[in-house]
């Protein structure tokens, strides 16, 4: 049994991770840690953890030796830690944005949180494309829930050459994404109905698209993002609006998709008239590590639409992060992570 | 493996019935029914089962032999293929409300559906109470929903003869529980903000509380049930407000339903203070086989509050049938049924 | 004109308050108070209040004289500034739960916001019942949401005679009558699917029904009291479940509501069948002063059941406020109030 | 008074419609009219309606003769009673999408609503561009309420020569939308938490904003629309982006939408800091005229985003069509349309 350890576990994305993880059969959690919950069991602020051990949560500067750290810190939480954690960890999956982009592209979306000198560079966590650098990674970063579903779907049409530099995406999201601390916009009554697009440029996903971009196929596209919160709790859509590099129909960026996840048990191609719900959306794959994918191409204005639905706390940041961890330790892909979905919810 | 056959499996509580059999380990599907998806696979209407086998629905007409029968057929729909049904299935499980008041109760509340004559009698399919008859039993009926979640929480009261018999019985239900077929009611901009209680009187519900509470603790309460419909997909509260019988605290009531449920495991007494959400709700337990109770007294005015939450489709439906069917073979009580919820959702 | 001040305008119920008498053709809103956001103009935490007029908040200290002022503070907020304020204001209409009770009812529910000695009686501002005194009322208490639709149900029936004292009232309320300050469990993941029975005893509006319906018509019942929790932001659904003194049916009850509002302009009792949407809900009320009343018995186990719909923030706080203004200063009953609602919302 | 009738008036449309009309001081309903409802009154399906008089509907054949129509009619609907409704109407406000668009482009993308051969043409009702052309105008054709976003986002820009010719419309939409028709795709399970873009290429209000806005500025963009469903019943928010046509601040953009809509009732340019929600969002404007716009500019990658929202029935259907009736009838621009919109919602 792998002893894994999570560090800042009692947010939304720990409690994820904490669900998939005592559930897995070739893990064993060791520590969960949570200065403001310290004590207290893992069900007290996860009440979905109800009857699933007895473990209580350690202040995070309690933390001790494990064979692998998740770390759920937010942002500049785990820099803050370093090399203290690396020493205590053999390996570390970390599901901020602390260590996805390289030092030039990190300083300049994240300025308020600068990553220390001389902090190590992690392989970025996108199993679907770079799972082989996986089982040898000691330092792994998970991407960010809205940058993966847009990468999973722009990825492969780069890589085929299909599209022009210039795309557009259009991020849709429910409010679990900004996480477990009360505020104004986060307060039911102004959140409840709300549709508003809060970052409609500027948005550091951005950066994450285009160098992970460049970094897994070569070219760099110029990604124009805005992310709008929708009235759902759970869940992103990310639109990708792309233009043909070439007069094309439908077939051919079907092809660069189909065949790119075809082995892939997480990602699926949505086609027309397969289902009675046509469309990528999040609700049926909420609590899954699944991404569902359709593709559509306006042949007369050359424009290729790519959708991308998924859960934002599990594919979308804990499942990602144990999928990694499968990778990581040899494990059968899927495993912990078979559950199938709820419909209707 | 117990070879089970889905009867109008093509609804919400039949898709729920799917996706826990499809991964029970004692039990393999061998058919399931619909006449209007006949010849489509089950992922087709319920986008949940995508990946979980390639069985296709037949047409009801074409059900063949079995072990086992599920059958989540309308009311009436089990009434008038009786008894060829019950020739093609060594024993039957049944979601409606067909099977599950005596002759005399049930043709008062069904008069538009009533039951031929010469139906044998089923066994009510309330593990908690009624699983002593299980094993032997070829005939079982699955609770209503807020039957369900109210005789759960009333049913150790009146055996404590703790509460007089006039008992208030406010139930909150989302709007999965009325089916899969659309109609102005549960038109999206008619039902999305819906709070109105539709059966404040009258509602069937009634007859099944009271009728089995007098079967289960030989005595019968006066119950007042009402239904109101709330924004919410999945769900029910249960509120059941009793009187006491006598001057009482909390302890006693209290007592009465932790000494009831302690050793099941799929009904929870939720203490105060125990956890960051102190009160039974279905949210955690959506896609689950749970229960949460709670109990609250105000002994001035004399009155015993007890919630009971549930998803209406699990624990409600589809989880209560698997339950029952582990009871039926035999199989580990829980199997099948382990999924713990998701929070938040 | 008439020269009003909103004392504590910047939470919810004060931005409705404004809305309505800012557009109200008798009153000048001379002044609006927060401490938040002094300085800043009505429209800044109210985005609803665009383009009518450019009023700023003045801090709580700075309150002029008026000739009546409105006040949305919180409880204990205008106990705090007795007898100052009653010096700067000619009469004062309060939204807060200070001075609801008389004095003995009101220390044993608000032992946390005790009133000092001394102050004065206010009358409550129930128009449909107490409309003779509020002419001549200088100081006024407009009833708190849930107890305002518990007591249009209960009143009639009680001071008929038609029920027995024991009375169950069943609140489901939206998250606004919160108030507008953030926590966890208003927090837009925590609460967007709750279904919970927050305060099954104990509510304070349990004093309030109880106190008010024994100085309406001298008959005390024992009221008892739970709230829910239900996933709107606007609205409350009060179920009354009371047990008939005498076999009676439906007309009895019915006649006894409908001739109590038969000339209340902002109380309607819903037939059955003269509808597509024949139950009162509150989504077709938002935004207005009305109410929507039904009657229910079930004769044979002798129930009655009024259902009260209301929007919490309008006929619950604001609205009732506006008409009980209308009401002390001799003008239209309706005036400011005319706004029909929206459906489908 | 101008004698009005409404054809096609019990939709969600034709309800909002009724609810500005009659309480419109210069404007008469004289006959509102449905099949389905014939012989009922207008409350009878429209619940907000209630004590707005005692009209009730007549069969659409029963249409008798008015100064103005206000059809309501879905696609097709008045095009199959042309030219008997136009010898009965003195002049006739359409809000179907059947003469919107000049005969080519009509041909092309309502091949499935052919407009007949013959039929006149009807002046685009964008009160904002339009208004010149009202009062003389005839016929008036309603925009469509996404198209309607979309362009007074967009035209100011195209005007001023500001972007390059391909622009993305991504529009997000209520489900009030779809009309009050259930089905699958609205059954509340299945669209209370739906997040699909059910449309991503082929929406015909791609040819609509195309043809205006060459129409109306001499220069034709190529629009590249998708529409994607959230979990709403009311609102639509429109994101445009577009290619800054040269290097831009986004100083040139704001004052191009400024200086267009300043003198504009109900149009709203929001600028950073001025309220405590800073966005467009469709939330506060329910039930209300107005759109609100943001402008945000990506000057590193030449991007300008242009929000926009309102609420698809009124500022998007029923408001606009009094707004146009207004103006045709030279009345005051903004009568019948002073609502504000409620806040929290």
């Amino acid at each position: 049994m792998t002893r894994v350890a999570v560090l800042g576990a009692s947010g939304y994305t720990g409690g994820e991770v904490l669900r998939l993880l005592l559930a897995h059969p070739g893990v064993e959690v060791v520590q969960a840690t949570s200065d403001q919950f310290a004590g207290k069991r893992l069900d007290y602020p996860h009440p979905h953890l109800r009857g699933l051990g007895a473990l209580r949560f350690t202040p995070h500067e309690q933390l001790g030796p494990c064979d692998v750290l998740l770390s759920c810190m937010p942002q500049g939480g785990l820099h803050q830690r370093w090399p203290r954690i690396s020493e205590l960890a053999g390996r570390v999956v970390d599901l901020s944005a602390d260590f996805r982009l390289e030092d030039a592209e990190h300083a300049r979306w994240y300025r308020k949180n600068p990553r220390p000198a001389g902090t190590p560079e992690f392989v970025y966590g996108l199993p679907e494309w770079t799972a082989a650098q996986l089982p040898n990674a000691r330092l792994v970063a998970v991407p960010g829930c809205m940058a993966h579903a847009a990468l999973l779907a722009l990825l492969p049409l780069v890589r085929a050459g299909l599209v022009k530099p210039d795309v557009i995406v259009d991020a849709k999201t429910g409010s679990s994404g900004g996480g477990a601390t009360p505020d104004r916009a986060s307060h039911h009554p102004e959140r409840a109905n709300a549709l508003r697009c809060y970052k409609p440029v500027g948005h550091r996903h951005t950066g994450e698209i285009e160098s992970i971009t460049a970094r897994l196929t070569g070219q760099r596209p110029t990604v124009h993002f805005s992310a709008t919160a929708v009235p759902s709790v759970r869940g992103v859509l990310a639109t990708v609006h792309a233009f043909a590099a070439r007069p094309i129909d439908e077939s051919e960026p079907l092809r660069a998709l189909a065949s790119t996840y075809r082995e892939k048990p997480f990602v699926h191609v949505v086609r027309p008239n397969a289902s009675a719900s046509p469309f990528p959306e999040p609700g049926p794959l909420l609590g899954t590590n699944h991404c569902d994918l359709s593709v559509d191409v306006d042949a007369e204005r050359g424009r290729i639409v790519v959708n991308a639905a998924l859960d934002n706390l599990v594919k979308g940041a804990a499942g990602t992060a144990v999928h990694v961890l499968n990778l990581m330790l040899g494990r059968p892909e899927t495993e912990g992570l078979v559950f199938r979905g709820l419909h209707p919810l």
